[in-house]
């Protein structure tokens, strides 16, 4: 089976346009076939609050309400996923810029309201992983940004990571499938505060282990739940750490197992 | 030859949502292959009049500045562009949302700065029909926005009636291809404040005598322009007026050749 690399970034390596060119450089530089999904970052926040739009909390989760999910769209689906393609382009990596809406390739549907009403959070229903191999044979290389849709014409903003592990359960069908999420980490650290002190391995019983001395906790939960999810579901391999896992001279990062 | 149809819509069928829906609808009831070709409308001009950014001209004529190309890929490739895709996917109509940097399919160079630095705007300089053609080949409908990019990573502002035009005359290498621009009006008027004055027929003869006597100016100029050079290479007919030009009812409108 053809191998496939799922690279997901996060903001802050977008926020920054030298983390971002350096990135984007050996994004290009990664052999075989590819699909880059990344976050917003802040640059969503500034823009609201530039116009006058207040993040909405409740109980310490953001929620997306109309003019908020406008700004998404314009900042994700546009300013950040358009240049990022742009600049892919100028490094002869054929990207095509995508929102789950784009080809139909990512349905997902409105959280239902329970306690909170998140507005339009979209959670992931359907990938339509034809539709996405569809462009991968034609030579395109995908690079999501974290919008879906209901099918119904509702864009909803969606969790990037979330969109990494589901795509690449979709096209473990087509393709033996990896999955990179680059952060700022070195991968996930015994001690937050040695950036050395990287788990090399985490498999289902470590990680139970982990989660018992409170080393895997708040934002890094969400993301693990995502890779076991992803491994439980036919995706081959999850590595976690900074940007340069794409490159065959790291060796200190963060393998996930089952 | 297979055939492909062209439409390009104005910014007054985005502006409003009712208009739009009817148009997405007769858009997506169109049979056989197709590109939908938008400008943005007054919608940048709202988004950067919030955040601050006033609108510069020189000479009467727009300057893209960089903030002012920000607007443009939030609005245009985001907004705007998203919100068309997931109302025809909802429509079945498996809709895929580009600006020229996606897939490599319009480059164009910053126009040279003479009397005149118009900032980010880029003329056309290549259509990549190839792309554009394997995208329709796996079965999507290109919905391009009034962006191109310069293969040197930077996004650049362009006319969305030449998107269409030049697109158009890629895609005749590959089609019998079509150019339909919808606009508020049912098509070229003898008479400005006569609705129902419709020419029916240009031609290049035609055209000199309306010139002569100013029936066509202002706008419309650099739109008949557009089509002249569309059928001058390769392009089989262009057609325009309101969007009812996309069924068979409407018989008023106007038909240029050369």
């Amino acid at each position: 089976m053809e191998k496939l690399s799922i690279i997901k970034i996060g903001g802050n390596i977008i926020e920054d346009a030298t983390s971002l060119a350096a990135f984007l450089t050996l994004f290009s530089n990664l052999e075989g076939k590819k699909i880059l999904v990344h976050g917003g970052g802040k640059r969503a926040t500034h823009v609201a609050s530039k116009l006058g739009i207040k993040s909405k909390l409740v109980a310490g989760r953001r929620i997306t309400d109309a003019e908020t999910l406008e700004v998404i769209t314009m900042v994700y689906g546009g300013l950040v996923n358009k240049n990022i393609v742009a600049k892919l382009q100028a490094l002869n990596t054929n990207a095509i810029g995508l929102t789950g809406a784009d080809s139909n390739s990512i349905q997902s549907e409105k959280r239902a309201v329970k306690e909170v009403d998140f507005g339009f959070v979209g959670d992931i229903k359907k990938v339509a992983s034809n539709s996405i191999n569809r462009l991968i044979k034609a030579d395109f290389t995908p690079v999501f940004c974290a919008i879906t849709h209901d099918g119904k014409g509702q864009l909803l903003n969606t969790n990037a990571d979330t969109i990494a592990s589901q795509v690449a359960i979709g096209m473990s069908q087509h393709y033996e499938t990896s999955i990179y999420y680059c952060f700022e980490l070195n991968g996930v650290l015994k001690d937050i505060n040695d950036k050395k002190s990287v788990v090399k391995k985490i498999n289902a019983n470590t990680y139970q282990e982990l989660l018992a001395d409170g080393i895997i906790a708040d934002g890094m939960l969400p993301k693990l739940e995502n890779c076991f999810d992803a491994l439980s579901n036919g995706v081959s391999k999850v590595i976690m750490g900074n940007t340069s896992i794409l490159t065959k001279e790291n060796d200190n990062f963060t393998t996930i197992t089952l």
